[in-house]
């Protein structure tokens, strides 16, 4: 018969299993932590001592407990000696950031992009620059994780596709890596922000979910049973892609009518009469400012908010049937739209989606924001030290 | 530390293991068996033993091995002592069938079913007459398993929606395995038939498939990463639903302009001027003979094909998008619409799916056929058995 795992492996798997439990889920207590992962006590004792002795976790006394007797320590993710970079790269900024664990952004250093032609170089030495002067003496790098608006291959970071970066064929990953001296994982940043909010945001516990991302693009991450729909190559959920309206706008894909070119930054301000007027009349601000527009009673924005929320409302009503996911979380420039048309995206769902889908969906803003995919950047840089705690801190010490 | 499975355990997974290796890839030698599980010979030994005492397999000479030595005994599924029962309740007729490990059809009976509304206790009735008329005494039933034409609730096989079949929520699961003193599993027609494709079909291998299934209307199965897509609630997968064409067609659902109603047998018909024309004028010999007519070079059934392929490449188009898969089958009617407008499909899928996305892209027709949805009710059926062969026997047994 082939052999179980040895009980090294069980005790490295469950010390994974156990930062990865205070890290996304915050202080734990020893008694919470035996029932939640099923392990006795002693096991706990001797796992946190482990993860402790490492800088990895810190025990303390629960605050009050309100009980008589001996209170059960609390286990705390510890920051102190450990830290991932975090890179987020859109349209119209460039992100770093020093997180801790924990998700706890501990420095960040943000510049604003002009639209264009990305330039690899210059983006990577911006990046760079961000991250030495993030650099500190007293805690290792674990990992490094960059959210691309970009479609990335697998494996080595190349971005095949970007219309919205006007770029294709880049070996970012290799290049940022190079740079930095260090192994760079990179992803889509909608599906980076899919994790996010499935891991710490408004999707937290939901195993079905779909996240639209909204910026200059629509980009999509799906998590279907628990895990990121990949794909066969690893570009699944280009939903800003799926083509909703035959005949439609021009997208920047070559195609037409896609969600993207309906719903997107482009198509919301040509509406509202916005597209060019002044200097500074694009990205989140521009579509705020629509928004606020129509809540003031301004009709061209309503309407032009009500045309897009038609648009995405049918979209979302098309997913609503494919997927049958639980949630549709709406992040980026998509959290403002879906604020300013929510009963017309609800309507079209109503309309479009089936009985059975619709009883138990709810649609949901981002819970984190702008900062959702930086977050989900982050938490692709922490799965090896989730995954192997000391294997990864031996790794990083030697580096 | 929590103890790794016990030798019990890992003997019965790899019994249920075995069995699928012989009862998906046909026989195998004993050498290629202890390759492919990463078993050492004399586990292989024991289990085959342990199979062919209860019946399961079947140890003999290879016909010829052309090369010198003592050949490896082949191992092959065996179906004189168990089998299982699927069934098939769709629009047009109801099909059941007796199946053996292998997967081998070895009795079958269909009938006729007559559009309009569902009847649950006639359609209950003539199935359990099926299973009556192929009851054998000398081999065990250890599993039934049913495809139905609508959206099944998880657990208890009600039908919840069917569109084409006119009812909702009907208790068809526990009507049938009432009827039949066995429990019923019961899933969605396309999506058993994705399985069906993906296990023994077309798809065998590929882990990111989508199965377009076409009947009166039109179903879909996604495997995502070597999974059944679910979902929330089990109703995951109905890409008919996804609307390609809004403002198009009516629905049977309510909406309009949904794949179904743009590609559906009833817009074909309809496009080609052969809507109720005569009697019998409708389902899959309807479709054949459009097909037929267009290629002995009728132009309005060339133009039927021809507008229902765009709408079927534009929706294609925006599922290779969503989930970059590396296949999409089409299956059922869909298997003769694809075949007489795969020119329309492929164009529109270059058209509107994007490059990267089309690079791996493989489009092909089901090689399961209009047997499809039944073989994966079969595999349903066994699903059991191969977790658990001697457990699932025992129970089967005493029942």
């Amino acid at each position: 018969m082939r052999a179980g795992p040895s009980q090294e492996d069980i005790r490295r798997h469950n010390l994974g299993a156990l930062l990865r439990h205070v890290h996304l889920g915050g202080p734990t207590s020893r008694a919470e932590l035996t029932s939640r992962m099923g392990l006795n006590r002693s096991t706990i004792m001797a796992l946190t001592a482990d993860l402790a002795a490492a800088g990895l976790v810190r025990e303390e006394l629960p605050r009050e407990t309100g009980r008589a007797g001996r209170p059960s320590l609390v286990v705390r993710p510890e920051s102190a000696r450990v830290h991932v970079l975090a890179f987020d790269v859109g349209p119209d900024r460039l992100v770093a950031a020093r997180v801790g664990l924990g998700g706890v952004i501990l420095d960040r250093h943000e510049s604003v992009r002009q639209r264009g032609t990305f330039g690899l170089d210059e983006t990577v030495v911006k990046l760079a620059g961000f991250a030495q002067r993030m650099r500190r003496k007293d805690t290792v790098c674990v990992g490094v994780g960059a959210a691309v608006s970009g479609g990335v291959r697998r494996g080595d970071g190349v971005i095949r596709f970007a219309p919205n970066l006007h770029v294709e064929e880049v070996p970012f990953g290799s290049a940022l890596g190079g740079e930095l001296g260090l192994p760079v994982s990179v992803g889509n940043d909608a599906n980076l922000g899919a994790l996010a909010e499935h891991s710490r945001g408004v999707g937290a516990g939901v195993r079905d979910l779909i996240y639209l991302h909204g910026d200059v693009g629509i980009g999509g991450g799906v998590i279907a049973g628990g895990h990121l729909l990949g794909g066969h190559e690893g570009y699944g959920g280009e939903i800003g892609h799926m083509v909703v309206h035959p005949g439609g706008r021009e997208c920047g894909c070559g195609s037409r009518g896609c969600l993207e070119s309906e719903v997107g930054e482009r198509a919301l301000l040509e509406l509202a009469g916005r597209a060019g007027v002044e200097v500074g009349s694009v990205g989140r601000d521009a579509v705020r400012a629509v928004v606020d527009a129509a809540d003031r009673g301004d009709i061209r924005a309503q309407e032009a908010l009500s045309k897009v929320g038609d648009w995405l409302g049918l979209g979302v009503a098309s997913l609503v049937n494919i997927f049958n996911p639980e949630m549709v979380i709406f992040g980026g420039m998509l959290r403002e739209v879906y604020l300013g048309s929510a009963a017309q995206v609800r309507s079209r769902v109503a309309l479009h989606a089936l009985a059975v889908h619709r009883e138990k969906l709810r649609l949901r803003t981002s819970a984190l924001a702008d900062d959702a995919t930086l977050v989900g950047a982050a938490e692709l840089a922490f799965s090896q030290v989730l995954a192997d705690p000391l294997e990864a801190l031996a790794r990083a010490g030697n580096a």
